[in-house]
């Protein structure tokens, strides 16, 4: 399990999500604009924007490699070694407020010293929550853990709730999803195994988002749907500029900016003190935005 | 010069601000949201919406004291000890892409062992940057330093550059100004004369503004210029987000969220890797997001 056949492997669950969101999308084309890093390694952002279904997409792929920052060396504890770093990274945000924001990451880390880990995650964000759809999106991701480990899905469900949370507005970010990072082999399983569910939660973002999307794209909305979603939006931005480590950690390592900040939306809005109106599908939303949900029972 | 003193002469400056704001906007009134910190103190929010001139503005009192959070401690390698933090800070986002977003910060810090500091700051972000406008609110800024000793206006102008930075973007955030931290009466300069100092860069931002808004306010613009008002307002909230430590601070100390992200334009947008057209207006301005430029001689 090399890094190099780790990070082919990327590359080709990059090409593949394109392909699909393209096809689900029915009208735009991903633009790919591959880059190189000055210290080391580089990657290719694809970026998908104005269609029929996606307003703004990012799909990255990366294989970066040097220096380990010193910022990083410190934050995790390590003495100075050279570091290899490679993932994909995608969140969209589609035309209808009615469509939920999605975002899923895979990541593989290797220090030259030999340690090494993975991470990954995927969540959702509906600018209106439904119980059936959370329930059918997190029934996807339970499917993927366990086919590796009946342990993982409550364990990982419940790292989404902690890490996808707005802390300065007690409220999550979405209804959340799985979250783990630094997996590394143990008695129990192998790198390889590792790696394989790793690619299978990439994998589950397609069926998981085609679900939430079809359910949704042919419902109705007005401009007080919009307002709703751009203010919706405005929390996303806050979190991840807040928040995100992975969004630090580009910063930090002196990343390409504009494929890291692809994760925000095109419009976005603040309202001054807003409250949804007492008993409006807004209230009903915000009223859900917590950690700790069931939604598998729902 | 008692903490009290302080916190009441800031509480005053509010005031007279909103005053001065209300007849410049000429149309909307602040609303005054009074809070108070489970932790100690409070403050007074005051905001004002949908004017003729301002979209949006923020003019915010406070007065919080307590157990010095852990986090603070350990950035200024402080020993544990009771604090009180008492400030005015201002962030104006006018309707016109034409008028520039302002910025006015004063505040003072004590600790309970004796400790205590001043710092402020005033800074312009022009949606469109203007040569002979820069140089009438640098003019201002100077003026002010001066009456209190000529090695502050450099200074605390290149402190502004430095401050007022988007690393990751390579680019200042407007014009800058002046910014200044930690400071304390030395041999030169008692704490009544370094309070009055603060003072002064408080009440020149009302003529400071008014300036930058009385040339401009009457301007034409249209779609074109509202949609890079609306990107020059995306960087403003990266800005916020990722580099200020007001906002990191207040996060921290578990402010008030709303009060502290009243900073945040009404509508914000992001396009993938924008590029203004070469030798249009908005490229004139991206060329000026620049350190060390001598606004004074321009």
């Amino acid at each position: 399990m090399t890094k190099d056949k780790i990070s082919i492997a990327f590359q080709d669950l990059q090409t593949e999500i394109c392909n699909s969101l393209e096809k689900l999308d029915g009208k735009s084309k991903f633009l790919t604009d591959p880059w190189s890093r000055k210290d080391g390694g580089g990657g290719v952002t694809r970026v998908i924007q104005s269609g029929a279904l996606i307003e703004k997409g990012g799909v990255n792929f990366s294989a970066v490699h040097g220096k380990t920052p010193e910022k990083i060396l410190t934050a995790l504890s390590l003495s100075p070694s050279d570091f290899f770093a490679t993932g994909v990274s995608i969140v969209i945000h589609p035309i209808s407020p009615m469509v939920p924001i999605i975002h899923m990451n895979v990541r593989y880390f290797e220090m030259a010293n030999g340690t090494y880990w993975f991470g990954g995650g995927i969540d959702l964000t509906p600018h209106y929550i439904n119980k059936e759809d959370a329930k059918t999106f997190h029934t996807h991701l339970k499917k993927a853990c366990d086919k590796f480990d009946n342990t993982y899905y409550p364990k990982f469900k419940k790292w989404a709730d902690d890490y996808f949370y707005l802390k300065h507005r007690k409220e999550t970010r979405g209804i959340g999803g799985i979250f783990f990072d630094h997996l590394k082999a143990t008695d129990s399983i192998s790198k390889e195994t590792l790696f394989d569910f790793v690619l299978e939660t990439g994998k589950t973002f397609i069926p998981a988002y085609t679900s939430a999307v079809e359910k949704n794209r042919d419902k109705e909305y007005g401009q007080k749907e919009i307002e709703w979603q751009r203010l919706r939006r405005g929390r996303y931005v806050e979190f991840n500029l807040i928040w995100d480590k992975g969004t630090k950690f580009g910063l930090d390592t002196d990343g390409r900016t504009e494929a890291i900040l692809m994760s925000l939306p095109n419009y976005a809005n603040w309202i001054y003190d807003y409250q949804p109106e007492k008993g409006s599908k807004e209230a009903e939303t915000q009223k859900m935005l917590k950690k700790d949900i069931d939604w598998l029972i729902n």
